[in-house]
């Protein structure tokens, strides 16, 4: 049986992964050796991306510089890309996530299979949602998860690192590590979807409290006190909403590794450490060196509040909670080492 | 009954605890107020350094610029100490581990209880053996033992950390945190000696790998990586030669946090960039850089790589048997991403 991949979404990291995907599925004889792309279209100097892309093989506008195998092919059309598809690979904004099941609804092949490597959870007025469970839920097939540690521009560039596919079904596992492992991107794969899935969202709030130290200037040690009550307090989480989540997962790349890099760089640490220097609110920051665009961690943090809140286990999660409070509620940020 | 504290070793770290201890003792009634300190005697301008701390209550050499308690008194005699103590606190170098025992021999009390603040492993021709173990068979005393993401002058500061007591028998390990605990020394206890010890000798090569990652400049991802499976090899191989070993351990302070830290800051992170950046051998960089002191970093992969040598285990452990590779073998820094 011959397995088709189709990627849904042309960003930065779906750029990177299809550079990857499009290397290895000629590896294998059980892959059809083309990879559909979906691209929003868009104009860059005139020209349609998706033509850019099929005649440069280049993603000139999100990932300049990269050359991307032939055999990946732009495609504007949503349903189009994915209509023969067995694996689906999601890599797009988890805002859009809902609306492009919607569209893909009846249109897919009976045996296809889907991969998240999406960052983020879904939350509304009744609790929060998995990415992965409303791919699950609303096209009916079943959905793994790939998290790591993974700037998006040092995978593209074959900088040695790792990542971690959590799946259901260890063939599914087993089946996207064969398009995704390379000697300079490692795979595992761990039977545990959601531990996978909460690390990569959770992170983002403990970034945003290793900025805050950084920003105090308390120090090393310090610091590593933060990452680790942040570890501590994502894995009681998500043990205490799942208690499938194995403690195993936060020793995988999507767990410490991802948590370590992120605390190290990124968005999230920088605004935070800004916080502290400047006394700006995140508000303010967010418009000065985002151009308006919003933090996922302070979001994060907010979303998880409420979560914590109306189950009255505040006390129990004092770092996610003292963060919330300096983002949301002006505490002082020194009080992220005298709360906890 | 009253406990009584007496402190071997007066070093940076020493000092940085003896104000903790000292403030700690005047708290709780069953402690003993006077806890003497044992000071390698030695000129400091002319004066013995036991009168300098005992009248300017400063130790100007090894951490000058911190206030020591009153109720900290320095004593040139080891067994004059440690007579009438009932808890010892080891903070020397590894090196002076076997003969401060053999000194004490016969000398303590019965109900003596002793723990170890000292980071390293006994090697020689035949294995290896834990400082703790080395305590407990000459003294014929349980020894409990703290380690963490403790840099001295951070703690002497009273910056936030945290860092973890490893007890075989509860009591030991709470009434240790007594006198160790502060609002910004925050200490957990787990009950597995040799998995906080062996964190604490292991760390030291991993930062050898974070080092050279660094001078490779591999970027975030790579180097999260390397800690990741460093902390992974690390647990790997202090349960396959102590079975007791518990998970849970590698969480704590003593594990993810002092991990991370080390491969941020600390010399052996530091030695290891230059080795790549410079050309030059551990060897010259040590002399050049450290006026001819050894890293514990590559002494510890030696060690390591002995041990798992004799066991044919070299294979099971790639990052360390690489990393030893590396510092004795001359072989090229990109091989720790290439060999693993």
């Amino acid at each position: 049986m011959t397995e088709k991949v189709a990627l849904i979404g042309s960003g930065n990291w779906g750029s990177a992964v299809a550079k990857i995907i499009g290397r290895n599925v000629v590896r294998f004889d059980h892959f059809d050796n083309q990879v559909k792309m979906w691209v929003f279209e868009e104009k860059v100097n005139g020209q349609n991306l998706t033509e850019i892309i099929n005649t440069k093989h280049e993603n000139v506008k999100y990932l300049p510089g990269i050359q991307l195998p032939e055999n990946i092919v732009a495609c504007p059309d949503l349903v189009e890309t994915c209509r023969d598809a067995s694996m689906l690979v999601f890599v797009v904004p988890h805002q859009f996530v809902a609306s492009i099941c919607k569209q893909l609804k009846g249109k897919i092949q009976p045996n296809c299979k889907a991969i998240s490597l999406i960052k983020g959870i879904d939350v509304n007025e009744h609790g929060f949602r998995l990415i992965t469970d409303m791919i699950q839920e609303s096209l009916n097939i079943r959905s793994c998860i790939l998290s790591g540690a993974n700037i998006a521009s040092e995978v593209a560039e074959e900088r040695f690192c790792e990542t971690t596919i959590g799946y259901r079904n260890r063939s599914d596992g087993e089946l996207f590590k064969e398009i995704f492992h390379t000697p300079s991107f490692r795979v595992n794969i761990v039977e545990d979807v959601v531990g996978v899935e909460l690390c990569g969202a959770l992170k983002n709030i403990v970034a945003i409290g290793g900025g805050l130290v950084d920003g105090l200037k308390l120090g090393d040690n310090t610091k590593a006190a933060i990452i680790r009550i942040g570890l501590y307090e994502m894995r009681k989480f998500s043990q205490m909403f799942y208690k499938d989540v194995r403690d195993e997962t936060f020793f995988e790349s999507c767990g410490v590794a991802d948590l370590i890099t992120t605390c190290a760089g990124g968005r999230n640490r920088k605004v935070a450490e800004a916080h502290v220097v400047t006394g700006k609110s995140f508000d303010q920051l967010e418009q000065e060196m985002l151009n308006g665009q919003k933090l996922q961690g302070t979001s994060t943090a907010k979303d998880m509040y409420n979560i914590l809140s109306k189950n009255n286990l505040c006390h129990e999660f004092p770092l996610m909670t003292t963060i919330y409070r300096i983002c949301y509620e002006n505490l002082p940020p020194i009080r992220i080492v005298e709360d906890i």
